[in-house]
């Protein structure tokens, strides 16, 4: 068990990226280590080495010094001077989808943020618009990616070199729907709904008409129905068919957390305890997600937080459920997952940072 | 048909109340005939009379000196001397069950916007908190109510002397679930989802821990899964049985607006034409529904209007639907609606001050 | 006195442009003449051309088929052609300096929304991209053009062929600043401040990063200090020179309203009654100021009306004062004051339409 | 030095309370000493007694066990019993009137979050609803007590026994004065205005009309215009004179932060340089303040931090400027204000357990 770990995240301007820097500078294992901040080799980028994280992140600046941290360019060199060990990337999909095999060759561990390695299935990536070029490479790479949701693979990213940290709807609707439907409780014959909300986080940091504060504030609007390509990971962790689910997205006029309504009928009529003891069971050693007794959960108490907390209620006759899942798409969404799957490659607590 | 009416409002105090007071005060056919704005007969309320409409309400004060209009004490004595016809009710559950059959005995023609009269089975109203005495003036009283949803009953509504305007939630199920189950394309044994969200002007006026600011604000919650009281409404006038819809309401950080997302198997796989044509047809006479082509429905454009917005998507074997529709609780969901069964009740066109 | 008249809009796309279709739309002089819609002829506006007026604002589409209406492409001879007597600019500065010479030429009355002809004095103009380019002709067209706040020029508005339509906060500052300065009360030696917020609306429709969600929500900011380009309008139409008044505007976290606290020294003490003397006599010809007699205004009441809400308290000595305004930035700070305008030059109630 | 210390908090449901909570859980040196929680000796409270911290703040729950921290019945027995040493009073003023002094006559320490002992003057003190009964008792606590601004006042909170917790608006309009008036650069002959926002959490978590979503989302509003009581300590605290300042707050549509725009004229003109330096000089030891250099503190990067972030802006002349002030009025201005007087007094880094 390494005892700390130099890191360099790529990708640290958008918002996802500074809650990496800021779980990573506080976590207590890296202290004295901080990351390597690598700039995108894009021109603009470039430039921008040299600029300091404070400049680019005000809430970033404290009195250790983080926000002096500079922002580099980057170059594999770079990575190797410093000795990195772990490579974060939070790059668009296109630009993971051409390092990270270079990363792995160079002896790297990568965590992932994009979708570029998520999905197994070469059908779910149509929806991505990498070119899914089908060389020998990108196969061996797809091959040896582990899908970073710990409370499901925990054992492979241990030892994983390349860990794929899911997706932040993705994350909301798995976690609540595997261990119902993993049991053998769900009735597939119904269908299952999944009804998520996102705050504006989740749409990133470039300006467009949809992010315009004008357009999302005092507003919800649903998009991407049938369509999202959260879809593929649903289909593929939680082991349904596509006609099984139906997941709809919507936009919140809120900066951040997601809110998942999630909607199943039971094979046979359950009781409230028997529901509750089989999540018990499933996250019995997963301390990134809290179960709550009688209460729903709100975004209001998960956001900012690295959890995902998720609650139920039963219908009178016990067939049917209405789940709610709650968490922070930067934090369980993203972030705050990497560092949990950070925390599970090193062999150190799962929890640690991370509260 | 009348060319004008004397109208009297009781409840002017809330949300809706002051919608209501706005519509009818620029309403092109009761110029120079401002209601009668009535407060209750608690003593709060009575000590109010003379209180002018503006200080309550500051946004209704105007050059034409609405705002200097007074609250009167109620008394039917007041409503007689100032020759109402017409009494809207916005007041709590209880006052209107108790009022209505008095209003009715004295003559006049009631549109009450509380819950006490919309149900018309027993079993529907058991989880309002008024006592539903099961005398015979109650049950007669009930059987002349006509729920005042005139898409649904234009024809009874024209007649009626009691009208019970429908549930703000209600409104948002009813009116896209209706054509598609009515025609026979859904299949109820997959069972409907409607995942309801609202904007906290539909909680009231009362301050408590769920309007706060800080508790509404940046959140979204679930809550009355399984047992919200509008429930009653859904399966009493779309024709379903309990189990075969499941409702969800949530609360949306926003001032106002409801977005319902609605989830159906169609029983044949279906057009994207086929199922526009439902629509079309069903709501060929009636102006407050608007029908979205290609996009979907969003708050933002439905809020500070008295339509109801309405729009879908197929997946892409036909089998399933996503139906998204968006009204102003305030107005369709409540006092835009009152007007608009104002307008059939005595013969007007039915968009009439509306827009 | 025109009992209606043939309007043109250039410029529907943005924020204010679909206040002012919404304004002329259902103006009652208005009736049955719809404004021609024209949009800029840069190569993707013209393009625009045919596009109807629902896709681009959904809240226009209602029961008389206004959403319908189309955007058609810009041309001196559209205007012609159909008539056109008042042209409405809601344009950028650049293309309001250029095309106002020609459309006077044409004999047009044009209402320009933009900053171009506001400011008498060069010096201040110079805080504006557009080249003051000092031909003759654009000096001569600066010449005759009036200041279009009805409050303090009702008549030379009357007559103009040119109105130069106010900036939203220059309107929330000047109103309630100049029956104090100019009944001679403030003590200019203490200078005046004036603490402007602003709701995201002002900023604009083109997406940005300081339009983002992320960045405006939960969020205030200050900017512009000492610099914005509203402050020659100030120093004009209040008349005091620039070390007299410090003027900070903020970005507040809501779509719209402003509201400016203003604080001066009085040279005499004042009793209450005597300055709201000075405001009724001031704004006693003036439908769309609403003097608040002891509570002071708020963003909530001012919003979506046409007004703008004035009120003050005193300090207990009677020496300094501080001044609360209100009001809509699309309405009273834009497009509702050009209507406003509108309705000055055509002899009509200067009300009408606006309530 | 103590190496650590057994602390108290009597007043943990409030917003203040679960942020103190939070701050004391994870501090460094309180590491296996959480604080006992005390609730209020009313019925009600009482009767909270063993109720689990996580069913009062659910965002306390986390996998250490903090949310199953219990709140017990206030007694000065059980703090004896828990050999408490410092009490953090985060109660109503007058209930803190009425515990310190016993509090210090049982020796301990006491952390005050309240107005109740934060003035010298009784003149000052008028405007609070606590009786100032005139006691030689109450006399005698309120001369041992010291203003807990460790900026101002670091070497006597050092050996304090009583600190008086600034309020949220005095803390972010001291400290950005306090060293411009105490060098003698401000000309108060001109009056200094203060002119603060503050986001809604400051209006406590009682419901009421002004704190209800409805009442203060997309508004601002302004209040206290020359009352508000937190001018006591800006006169006490910066040194000036009544009529000097002229402080107005607003309540902002946020859920926490506070912006104070402040505008001050020089006696003579200066440069950004010399004032910059004026600012260093005075805050060279205080780490909980955060100088900008050229830009403006936005209220997005000082919430959910501990410290206060002060920017300003000239005039061409140099004989004004605009001061920018930005904190969590939670934080800086309550809960990590009263952590930092924590860590002053028992002689630990001044930011421990603040980043």
């Amino acid at each position: 068990m390494n005892e700390t770990v130099q890191t360099a995240v790529v990708g640290v301007t958008g918002y996802a990226g500074a809650e990496l820097a800021r779980l990573l500078l506080r976590h207590p294992r890296l202290k004295g280590v901080p990351p390597v901040f690598a700039g995108r080799v894009e021109e603009k980028n470039a430039s921008r080495g040299g600029v300091p994280l404070g400049e680019i992140h005000p809430q970033l600046v404290d009195s250790h010094g983080s926000g002096a941290l500079k922002l580099e360019p980057f170059s594999w060199e770079l990575l190797a001077a410093r000795g990195v060990e772990v490579l974060f990337l939070a790059t668009p999909h296109e630009q993971s989808r051409e390092w990270v095999p270079e990363a792995l060759g160079r002896g790297l561990r990568v965590i992932d943020l994009s979708g570029a390695w998520r999905l197994a299935e070469a059908s779910n990536r149509a929806v991505y618009a990498f070119q899914d070029d089908g060389t020998e490479l990108a196969a061996a790479t797809q091959a040896q990616a582990v899908y970073g949701m710990p409370e499901l693979h925990r054992a492979q990213i241990a030892g994983a070199h390349l860990v794929a940290n899911p997706g932040c709807y993705a994350t909301s609707v798995i976690l609540p729907l595997k261990p119902l439907v993993g049991a053998g409780l769900v009735d597939l014959r119904h269908g299952i709904v999944a009804d998520a909300k996102s705050g504006v986080s989740g749409a990133g940091k470039v300006p467009t008409a949809k992010t315009h504060f004008m357009y999302a504030a005092d507003n919800l609007s649903a998009y991407g129905a049938f369509t999202h390509r959260h879809t593929g990971e649903l289909l593929e962790q939680i082991g349904v068919g596509a006609s099984d689910i139906t997941f709809t997205p919507h936009l919140l006029p809120i900066p951040r957390g997601i809110l998942s309504t999630i909607y199943v009928h039971f094979r046979e009529p359950q009781s409230r305890a028997a529901v509750a003891e089989v999540y018990r069971k499933f996250f019995a050693a997963s301390p990134m997600v809290r179960l709550y007794d009688k209460a729903l959960p709100q975004i209001q108490y998960s956001v900012r937080t690295c959890y995902a907390d998720i609650g139920f209620q039963l219908a009178a006759d016990g067939k049917r459920a209405v789940i709610v899942s709650c968490l922070d798409n930067l934090l369980k969404g993203a972030s705050g997952q990497a560092v949990q799957n950070l925390n599970v490659m090193l062999g150190w607590g799962e929890a640690e940072g991370l509260e």
